[in-house]
């Protein structure tokens, strides 16, 4: 493969075998959520809980663990700024199986979003930096607390603080980037954190164990921190906003900021020439682009019957998994349907 | 300049400045035919002619015609591959002007519509290939008669031919693509001898005449056919169909086959890797999605009051500039208004 830098295509492949595994979890959690609705005649969104005897629903539940393992492992393999953009194509496989399988209706504008984010990818991935071998937790920490990146970690820290203790209390309520903000900022952190901790146990699998440095497991603590904020913040916004807000501006702001990170922490442009980063950060701005064109103008946006789960890596999807209350009080199109075929069952 | 080529550095040039002036000039000839009616109360629309003596609308077309001017130029100096896709940017020029100027509400997905324009034209220029140095048309004529592109102007004649004869009387009038088929298929044909015209006439005022050769006045022979039968189909297209139809499908068909044209007779392909051409497609793929979102959301795509014109190589503005009468029978919004402010003034 000449196109994709060598040590780049495990990532690459696992990327993609995420983001086919992640979008098509949506869509058999919600074929899943319709059989359960349709047999116990009462919905996930009024209060059921029918769907955790549906085998369907499980089965997405499965589907979407492996896609997030396989996100997280595909982390170790390439740099963040070539898997986190890839993670849009969840919301195409979404979008393509929603139309041929739910009959959700994907307009043009949707088609023209689609089409961007594989474009997009496509110049994302030939354009990626190569992944730089590393040999130990150690390489990760001298990267992890060169000045550069303590700096970025200290601004994210006091953002944070400022954001929960001065902004939101006040504003989280009427402004969507304050939660928002807060899940984007710990995010990168995240992802950071998450990319030393899968090398340390890539390492650790190829006999070099790395679970004897106090620095793995402090990644390990890290990790636990920022995944458990983000999600209690996420869970806020999505409590407070519409998810059809809130997925768009939060996968811009995540996307960004872990792209700003890797490339403060890993310096992935350092050895890249200058067509090279351009391209990279056009075919980025391409892929955000058409995100928002499909959050906006997709139907299934709108539609998210979705109960439980855990993405916090996947920004494009994260937002329409958690238990936000604000998913079950919209009624859209097909809600109406679903509880007309109910009352019809009932009435029958 | 590292990221461009040097080789095509004028090319861009020269294709940006064109597109400026292309996407400016109707702007002001639109301000030139609000104020010609605003003072005579006759639109021209409606058969008036006053615009002709309105300074304004004069001041765009001869802006217009160094903006058509400064892109047969750029044919000249950077490869059809790069200029053609530029000439997406004007769209981008007049949508903001308009905003601006006209008061013409660019919604949401315009502006992502712009963004993509932009960074697929960055990704286009920074992977196209290198001009080669021509030193005389009789190079550019070895290029033309050899048996590749000997086929695809063969193949794009016999397509026309069954076009015209056969499909044009039974499905003209119903199916779009007869029309603006005919227009992209000529207008690829255009493009290639307007580059061979182009870099004849340079290369003459670079001191090595080429008005000797016979070829040259081939070339400018194929131009002036290509041309009209251009001109005269894409009117046909505009007066069957609404130019907010018409404008999207012939920009793609028009841009792709140019492309394929100019890679068969340049081999503009031939010493590239295959990451770069691959970006290029993607770049291009890009550009399309961005322009298809620009012409569907715009509101001034719908208001299209221009008269009089002739741009047969930017095919996004030209199909607005042509005397089509259908430009003149749909009322949108701001035609509306343009009556009522001039049936105020008569009352008044």
């Amino acid at each position: 493969m000449d196109v994709i830098a060598k040590e780049n295509l495990t990532g690459v492949l696992l990327a993609l075998v995420s983001s086919g595994f992640i979008g098509a979890s949506f869509i058999i959690k919600k074929k899943g959520l319709k059989k359960a609705a349709a047999t116990s005649g009462v919905r996930a969104g009024v209060g059921g809980y029918s769907y955790l005897s549906e085998p369907l629903w499980w089965f997405g539940m499965i589907t979407m663990i492996v896609g997030e393992v396989a996100n997280f492992v595909a982390y170790a393999f390439a740099p963040a700024v070539l898997v986190t953009p890839l993670g849009a194509l969840s919301i195409i496989v979404s979008a393509i199986l929603a139309h041929f399988l739910l009959n959700e209706k994907l307009h043009a504008q949707g088609v023209v979003g689609c089409v961007m984010c594989i474009a997009g990818s496509v110049v994302v991935v030939i354009h990626a930096p190569e992944e730089h071998p590393i040999n130990s937790v150690l390489q990760l920490w001298n990267m992890a607390t060169q000045p550069g990146f303590l700096f970025y970690v200290a601004s994210v820290i006091v953002l944070v603080f400022i954001l929960v203790f001065l902004y939101a209390p006040q504003y989280g309520n009427s402004n969507v980037l304050v939660f928002t903000g807060i899940c984007s900022l710990m995010g990168s952190l995240s992802v950071m954190s998450v990319k030393a901790l899968g090398t340390a146990l890539k390492l650790t699998f190829e006999g070099k164990n790395q679970l004897l440095y106090s620095e793995t497991w402090f990644f390990t603590f890290v990790v636990a921190i920022c995944v458990i904020t983000q999600m209690n913040y996420l869970n806020k916004a999505l409590d407070t906003f519409n998810t059809a807000i809130v997925s768009p501006i939060y996968y811009v702001m995540f996307t960004s900021l872990t792209i700003l990170a890797s490339v403060i922490m890993f310096k992935d442009w350092a050895d890249q020439n200058a067509g090279n980063v351009i391209s990279e950060i056009c075919g980025f701005i391409v892929v955000l682009s058409g995100t928002i064109l499909l959050h906006t103008t997709k139907d299934f946006e709108r539609s998210s019957s979705f109960k439980g789960g855990y993405a916090p890596l996947s920004p494009t999807l994260a937002t329409r998994l958690y238990n936000g209350s604000s998913e079950f009080t919209t009624h859209d199109e097909e809600d109406a349907m679903l509880a007309d075929q109910i009352s019809l069952q009932r009435q029958g």
